[in-house]
């Protein structure tokens, strides 16, 4: 680490700026007006000298850059040819399929028949790579970037195959002409990699596709690693998302002490795909205020179309080492001994960011066909687009290509010449190198805890009820004190540990939060690993990062909201699923979620609340990677949470109850019944052992579980030779075949357990749909009835729901009689007697409010 | 309007805040040194006369507030007798089934057994209820609220009982002891209404279960509402989310001329469920700052627990008036004749918000078992839990309902007293009942241009070839213009107009935007109807916004990230689920979504951009409201978006091409064709009238539908005696039977068109298990093999996408050959023939990056 300036015997911040009153205003100047406090450490905003406000214009920051001590004309040269030579390798990417250093003049048979990518943002991440390059090197700090504007991807393989990694990783492309070519040809194209940083990207934890999450992801890598920078560089197109506007706000979670450093740099280059940015277009002063607002010191450099790029990489590098010596200020001082005391500072540190304004494709052709492309929306994409027809753009290809002076940047084996690498870091510092960004290198399996002292003990089935999502906060909370001091297990939540009763789990940790602290805050504190913010979109992009850097977590939700993170759920399936096919990614935990306050327990909500069609969106998406668990009660929760922590490269999806559920396994059957994955209960059936029964009753999920085993022991008591067997299922996809999903069941072992001609009657949690498109090629599938949630409307008793969703014991018992062929006749005053219970209830709870006592007071009979 | 206040002969605003300088500089001066341009409209911020910066403390708004002639102590006491009676019926709607009007002491017979509902959020609610309604009743302005924190759905039920609006919509909440019976007993109970902002509530268009939208849906209702004020109550807790973060950028569109205006009235009571907000935590001048820098003039009002209620009603009406006078002159001046030229201004408007801070649970208990119940987040519910079983809390809420005297409020018939009523506003001023939030009863059928000028002559199927959306583009320009007076249609995007082809729009109505424009931007307007932001949670809460007040519109968006509104859409189809059911709520114009850049074709993008996965969750939801349509050419894309747009209370969700795609059907046969949602394309099979075919070869959607007419191309070149039928499917739910969806087909019509037992090869648009779950109970589903998206990783051109997924020409042919009986052994040669060519086109692929030619160029045959 280059913490090099430390405070000094009085508490005060020596640093860089001091020396250069250009640049000392910006950063640490107030823009208030001054406080009674003393100025001691970086956590009080200093005391201003004279009256500066906010946004002044050329008092803030010189517009003309002075010459000054950061960079020399001949280190501003060695940067520029680092930067020239990103930009050639970017646009050749999308161009070329031959000829890669221009030996001789460009004819059409060296363009790609197809020419796909995106250039505009390159030369903006091409100059945040040659300057991070510089940074690392001047620091030696370990740095990774998250690269925001992901479409860019030609520019960071420019990058990773400049400083060697690329190459490293495929020795296709090994940093000589060949391997310039091989990174070319490969470049969007089918076969090779995709036009956006995905997993084939060295050093990139991000893809580059759904715009809008690289600031949670940097913040979700900085959690718990205290001496790496993540430098998140975020797109002005991606910063008008939801997720990224909320993301801002983490830094009210960052811990000083533990957590490392988060550097944003907006990288604003004015347009989108056709439109103007809004942030872009805020005035400057006004964009000053929203990021001052967001507590962030921000730093401009600007760059328009006619700056010389030598001002620009002064600029940068100012504002960078700036930068870099406030971070290192801000952390020192919090973990000094003189840092506020725990709880006590009265506002999170304020950490330094960049505000990178650069025309849109720089460098490229400045205009086509008389219309301006630098700088404007035209430079989205390919800025030429007919060169392989049009021999007027072929020659400004030529030209363009030429004007950043190949022969200057490569030999002519293509190995770049000695000023091109002049600030490349070395080894494992290299952006592509860096460890965190290939997480399954520094996995550690997790201390897990022992079950047994956690589970419940279960005499007979049914005998007793916890609240399964208690039980298991008690086991969170053993494993968060076992990593109190790796640190590498967190949980996050929006707002939920409480009402999902986790609540245990602050045994083990606090919730985190830098903000100011009042009496009646409860379960806070400034170190803790339970964070809690209400955007889902942000705990799931802070535990994306958190994963793919090394380390493990749990996102505990409500069932109906984890919708709000469809589609980066599917975007994380992608990247593991494309992760898998990269060789030298390593392995990386799994990303682990527990939904509950599901939709069949709404008391307090409604409608709204109702939603399970999560585990049809995750269950759609690559069966190499996703699994769904609906634990029936708190012992089968224990397991299957314990299975899921030990997995690597999966998407684990856990559905759990947080209400008092009856306890039907005690551990040891529990384990194995979720090793089987599902099962027949022999116990709660009523079948002879010879003969298979004469109806199967089949339940997935805790409520249809309750449901089912009263609808078997009103059978058992209404209609006692009738032989039923009850099955459980854990794991829903062992409902479909071995082709479809790594857990399906072959179809005799299906067979044996649902029979291949005995009606089945279902009780599902979700939609019904589900059970049927993964069990409709199985022999019984035409027998199979499924009674499951349909949107059927606002309620707020759980018998109420399950009945206006058909799937109360009585409906069930009712179903079972319609099924069971001659058993309607037999049993017409049976079924009776179900329906006018069920009616019964209908107006109990209209006039209670509750249950009716027979519900409420229902107990598995035993035997 | 209440816009009294013009603007002077020299253009500079006279306003009630120049008469009170205490209030003058929040809303006028600007936080910024002098600009050199002279003020002459509020366009322009203001000179300021002295220096005051940002968050000057004191000087900004002063804590003890001055007595003022914006509220007479009289005045002062009847509001706040209107805000007691609010917070009695609040607390009385979560505790109390009888004894309404605390005749006798509380008895736990008169307490619900089970206790449901928020107290922490209804009395801010209430306060703002209470000081709307003077504001309307003071100014005759039209006003509408959303009330984010939805959770607080008592509070707004007792404006509304209040008023008497909901008594006459639901005549058993009349507004006497009985109503006021029906109103407690319905609350939050089976049969009732939801404890959240719901349809049931009348007045608001807002869903309060998932949080995030209401500004966002505010911003929608405002819209081509040029007379409407909305005042969007933003809860602390909704404002972590990312859609409400986002959504503050929404000024950036809003049009002062043609639009309405938004009044934001963030309300930080402090907590969320747990946990402090972010924002409420904020040193007060950085929430400042980012108010500021998001574009608003915020006003702060104050209130501590111990802050007399009269200074709060003194502070908020002074603050609202404010509001509504700097509202009145930004909108005379943008609409008067010297307001700045269009395209011309620097910036759009500087809006007026208010902040609200006032405790949680405000007028609740204090405390309960010595622990802090105000001012907490144990206020967040049920803040007295155990009132039936504990006597001393059943003596505690006695305490805390009669602190609102209600004997004082209510007559012994339980009707308001004169006070209570003196600052409610007459008929259709009442929020309860103002038209916009009861939107169908403003909604006019669109002017919906004839097909005829806008379809593609078709020859012969398949002669030529068009983009849809290109052609879809010129239809949507002569609706914009139809609607340029009228403005009751709007289009809705992510940045992706241009991109997905829809450009053609611009001839009728630009792009609107409001910040400062560039020689270099192209389609853009003050005053445009197609709006852009980089959002799809923003295009989504306009459009619900849009649509719930009465008027129209389409989104049009990407795909894969339609996902992203994957909770928005679960959440809307709730809401017209349950309007439905609401028969005071007239019907609304339909959602409608148009997907494009849809899976197959990701050319420039990769595995990230692909995701067909919204037709499942959409399908997943009450079937009376979804709709799914797959047109698969041009033809068939504008009759079913001119289906769309006629319909009322549905979600359409309609996927079509961007690229070029052959011309199947001309607009007659389209018309046909849609008109049955799936049917026989006779002229593309080879069987004989009167049997029956060997082979279906079923399609949905543009690519599948290409490849299976190749296929059926190559059949009747390749086995010329094989009877094939070829049947196109358009609206999805045709395959399912009536009584899962309305659209479903009965058996006998659909196994006449798929027979009972012949072989299905079925190409889908999407993931394949969606057909299965549809058809699994036809005849001849056993029958059915399924091709569809199956995440088969990246790619790059749109034939190497249909081999990876199975769902090629070739495949199909070699899957036709396979299960026809018989077929295999006569039919080797072909299949190999066919094997051969799939790879071959792998490496052509591969080495060309270019489909190859007889796939490029292969033209449907004809006859």
């Amino acid at each position: 680490m280059g913490a090099a300036h430390l405070p000094g015997p009085g508490g005060r911040v020596r640093s860089c700026f001091e020396r250069q009153p250009w640049i000392a205003h910006p950063v640490i100047v107030p823009p208030f007006a001054c406080r009674d406090n003393a100025v001691r450490t970086p956590y009080r905003r200093g005391k201003t000298a004279g009256t500066p406000g906010v946004g002044r214009g050329a008092a803030w920051y010189p517009s003309g850059m002075p010459e000054h001590d950061h960079l020399t004309d001949h280190e501003a040269d060695q940067l520029d040819a680092h930067w020239r030579a990103l930009n050639y390798l970017s646009a050749a990417q999308l161009y070329l399929r031959a000829n890669p250093l221009l030996d001789e003049p460009l004819r059409p048979e060296h363009i790609k028949p197809r020419l796909l990518g995106h250039w505009g943002t390159c030369p903006g991440l091409g100059l945040m790579y040659t300057h991070l390059n510089r940074m690392i090197r001047r620091t030696g700090r370990r740095t990774m970037a998250v690269w925001g504007p992901g479409h860019g991807a030609a520019a960071v393989l420019a990058g990773a195959w400049l400083e060697g990694t690329y190459g490293e990783l495929d020795p296709d492309a090994s940093r000589d002409r060949a391997g310039m070519l091989r990174l070319f040809r490969d470049f969007s194209q089918p076969g090779g990699v995709p036009s956006h940083t995905a997993p084939d990207v060295p050093g990139s934890i991000q893809e580059g596709g759904e715009l809008g999450y690289s600031l949670a992801h940097a913040y979700g890598a900085a959690f718990d690693h205290p001496d790496l920078l993540v430098c998140a560089v975020i797109g002005d197109g991606e910063a008008e998302t939801g997720p990224l506007a909320a993301s801002w706000h983490s830094n009210t979670f960052l811990d000083p002490v533990h957590d490392g450093a988060v550097l944003p740099v907006l990288h604003l280059n004015g347009y989108k795909i056709a439109n103007p940015t809004v942030l872009s277009r805020l005035p400057r002063e006004e964009l000053e205020l929203l990021l001052r607002g967001y507590g962030y010191e921000p730093v401009f450099v600007t760059a328009d179309t006619g700056t010389p790029p030598a001002q620009a990489h002064r600029e940068l590098a100012a504002a960078l080492d700036g930068a870099v010596e406030r971070i290192d200020a801000l952390q020192q001082a919090a973990r000094s001994a003189d840092g506020p005391p725990a709880g006590q500072a009265e506002d999170r540190p304020h950490w330094p960011m960049i505000v990178l304004r650069t025309p849109k494709g720089w460098s490229g052709p400045r205009e086509l066909d008389g219309l301006p492309v630098e700088g404007t929306w035209r430079a989205h994409q390919v800025p030429l687009p007919a060169v392989r027809e049009d021999a007027e753009q072929l020659r400004a290809l030529e030209r363009w290509l030429r004007s950043y002076r190949p022969d200057d940047l490569f030999d002519e084996d293509g190995r770049p010449r000695g000023q091109v690498l002049e600030w490349v870091p070395e080894g494992s510092l290299r952006l592509g190198s860096v460890p965190e960004a290939n997480g399954g290198r520094l996995l550690r399996r997790l201390p897990l805890p022992a079950l047994e002292p956690h589970a419940v003990p279960v005499e007979r089935p049914g005998g007793d009820a916890h609240e399964p999502t208690r039980v298991l906060g008690g086991m969170l909370a053993e494993l968060m004190e076992a990593t109190r001091e790796r640190r590498d297990f967190r949980l996050f939540g929006p707002d939920e540990t409480d009402s999902n009763h986790l609540d245990g789990v602050y045994e083990g940790s606090p919730r985190g939060w830098q903000a100011g602290y009042k009496p009646t805050d409860e379960h806070l504190g400034r170190h803790g690993r339970v964070l809690e913010v209400l955007s889902e979109h942000m705990c799931q992009g802070w535990l994306e990062g958190y994963v793919l850097t090394g380390r493990h977590g749990l996102f505990a939700s409500y069932e109906a909201f984890a919708n709000l993170v469809a589609s980066m759920v599917a975007q994380h399936v992608k990247w593991v699923h494309s992760a898998r096919e990269v060789t030298w990614r390593r392995p990386v935990a799994s990303l682990n979620y527990l939904l509950t306050s599901h939709a069949w327990r709404q008391d307090h909500n409604g409608f709204s609340h109702q939603d399970p069609g999560f585990i049809d969106h995750v269950l759609n998406k690559s069966p190499d990677v996703v699994r769904v668990y609906l634990p029936p009660d708190t012992n089968t929760l224990l397991c299957v949470t314990d299975h899921a922590l030990r997995t690597k490269d999966t998407v684990n999806l856990i559905v759990a109850a947080k209400h008092g559920c009856f306890d039907w396994l005690d551990l040891e059957q529990a384990r194995a019944h979720c090793a089987r994955g599902l099962g027949v209960w022999e116990w709660a059936g009523t079948e002879r052992a010879s003969e298979e029964p004469d109806v199967v009753l089949a339940c997935a999920g805790d409520v249809p579980t309750q449901e089912v085993l009263a609808a078997a022991s009103l059978l058992r008591s209404w209609l006692p030779r009738l032989a039923v067997r009850v099955v459980n299922v854990v794991d829903i996809a062992r409902l479909t075949q071995p082709s479809q999903h790594p857990h399906g069941l072959p179809d005799p072992d299906f067979d044996a357990v649902f029979t291949r001609d005995r009606p089945v009657v279902f009780a599902y949690h979700g939609y019904p749909w589900l059970v049927h498109r993964l069990a409709y090629r199985r022999a019984v599938h035409e027998l199979m009835s499924v009674r499951g949630y349909r949107e059927a409307g606002s309620t707020t008793t759980p018998f109420d729901m399950v009945v206006r969703n058909g799937m109360d014991r009585y409906s069930l018992v009712m179903d079972v009689i319609d099924r069971v062929p001659g058993l309607a006749t037999r049993a017409a005053r049976v079924r009776q007697a179900a329906a006018d219970l069920r009616e019964r209830h209908h107006w109990y709870i209209r006039e209670h409010g509750v249950d009716m006592p027979e519900v409420v007071n229902w107990r598995w009979p035993g035997r």
